[in-house]
């Protein structure tokens, strides 16, 4: 069984998963799909790096995760298959590896060549589709990366820009990472940062007491919560805590305590 | 093939769809993932439960029917498996199982205790993953209920307070159960009920004329149909009928005969 | 393996695409589910008949495409399996095929017939469930396309109208016949026939540059580049074409040589 997982901002109303599926089910038929998001928003590199880093080690080893988030594809971002925690990524070298690289040293990285790829079907704008798909079957029909192209140096790989949250006297200083489609505001502060009694500023708003469920509040207020990534969230019952807040990923949070 | 199915309201922009997956493809390699719906309201337990009683004997006998709509995940809601009419459910014990109750009894109820998942793996928010993908691919794999927790009297289990439809002297009553993605007004009233010549009042307006097909009535205007699942539904040709009538789900129907 | 696609205007918040993917595994339990796109438009036969013709030959032979957009069931629309080009279409006759004829010719057409289905079990609204997936299901399982019905006459399907693009002196006129996720104007003007420096003329605006990238434009800026279908797209970067240029789907397009 090799698995191969699917991220992209393809949608659902377009033809481009189903072209994805149809080459990678041609070229390793004993592949097992698994659709992991389809709904990015277009060209959100930073939303795809950070669904592979939260899915990538859940799956066993040597699965596939195909991750397509490519708005410079044609340009001569490399195209890139690389071997992280056991597991290989495929997809346009543009960051989406970022996330999952501060857990994973990154050792095996590929430049996938053309050349691999059948002459002259090679589109300009769907690399998924003409580059990666086949590249991701191959790798999960047991293929060997060299076939795939050269090696590269895993230094010379894109990586967004990722702040780190940082421990300052009297206070945590983080950010938000991301919102999901709750709202709820995911950010980069490990819960086991946090001091007794915690309080968040975010945007200009305070949010106090650090809850275990949202049942703790009334509907419509929000709360502080230790997030499913380890790392506090902040969010509200029953509500959007980015629109209640309003407040968007890459928003400033400052943890005190207020013991 | 053991067929797990996963009803959820997590959307598919999330990493929490492809992390639940894991978990089920980690633990139990033969599973059979199908997606069902990921994009329900947030917090719509209505909505889930719904959807659920509608697929519930689509599957192959022992199929295990994993639903996450969780609003008040960390708080002490339950977390169940159930066996009903030869299927299993996994989830939160908060109405989910309620439609599909009304149709075949729950013949085993297990509280799934923390101590079955692993040992401060359980996070406050994702329980999803960390309670309910584990108990869901053990039993897709063959485990015993007994593993996960603590046998449950069936009639403590949380039920959702659904309305029934009534026939009355000249009139039937119910209420919209269901808007649809086409607007499509679902109702409770069983199509053996309708009278001849039925005629419904929603909201404010009426409508008659029980149709075959939307091909009957001119575009944009309103019919009334028997529904695939066995109920009457008030529906309009190439519109949505909740628009059209400003109708939403909890409204009132009457149907009288004009004939 | 057998395959099964699944394209519907379904949505991912109601029941439908699951019941019929458990009328597929209880009929069919080899088969292999692939969603395509259940996002499409309600009612949009142009859009998943575009989507088809994308996806017709990526699949292995033998592949059963099953689509559902279908606003006229329970009329005297026809309910039809197909092969063309070695795969087979499963859905109403209702336009859904008439891209992928345009490219391979129609070589068994079989009406399906309601006796086919098991007695009294066919709903009014969801032939999806009640039709369509269980002829998939038999066709998928290796059974006859003869114990579906009885054959038609491929000339006698249902065509949807579909402009062709022209040659004239000195231009080319074609139109925009699908607007993707990404806002990109999709023509049907094959790459093949364009002009050195080529211009485009859409709605009332002009633009010109063929690039081989959307990283060769500023953010914002329109630019032509050949699509992944072989014909000339409008795009924009980081923006959307149709919503830049205030176009839509069935908009004429000019093309001419600005060299």
């Amino acid at each position: 069984m090799s698995i191969i997982t699917l991220t992209t901002d393809f949608g659902s109303s377009d033809s481009y998963v189903g072209e994805l599926k149809g080459v990678l089910l041609s070229r390793c038929p004993s592949a097992r799909l698994v659709d992991i998001a389809h709904g990015l928003r277009p060209g959100d590199i930073a939303g795809g790096a950070w669904v592979l880093a939260r899915i990538w080690d859940r799956y066993p080893m040597d699965a596939v995760h195909l991750a397509v988030v490519d708005p410079t594809v044609g340009s001569a971002r490399r195209s890139l298959a690389a071997r992280a925690g056991d597991r290989w990524f495929v997809g346009p070298d543009n960051g989406l590896l970022s996330r999952v690289q501060k857990r994973h040293a990154v050792s095996v990285a590929v430049q996938i060549t053309p050349a691999y790829a059948e002459p002259g079907q090679i589109s300009d704008t769907f690399h998924g589709r003409d580059v990666f798909a086949p590249a991701a079957a191959h790798l999960a029909c047991g293929g060997s990366p060299e076939a795939l192209g050269s090696q590269v140096d895993a230094a010379e790989l894109t990586r967004l820009p990722i702040s780190e949250p940082e421990r300052r006297p009297g206070e945590i200083a983080g950010s938000v990472v991301h919102v999901d489609r709750f709202g709820t505001l995911v950010t980069d502060i490990p819960v086991d940062w946090l001091p007794p009694e915690p309080e968040a500023e975010v945007g200009s708003k305070r949010v106090a007491g650090l809850a275990r469920s949202f049942a703790e509040v009334r509907p419509g207020m929000p709360l502080l919560i230790r997030g499913s990534a380890g790392t506090l969230e902040i969010a509200a019952r029953d509500e959007s805590a980015a629109r209640l807040l309003g407040v968007e990923t890459g928003e400033r949070v400052t943890v005190r305590s207020v013991a």
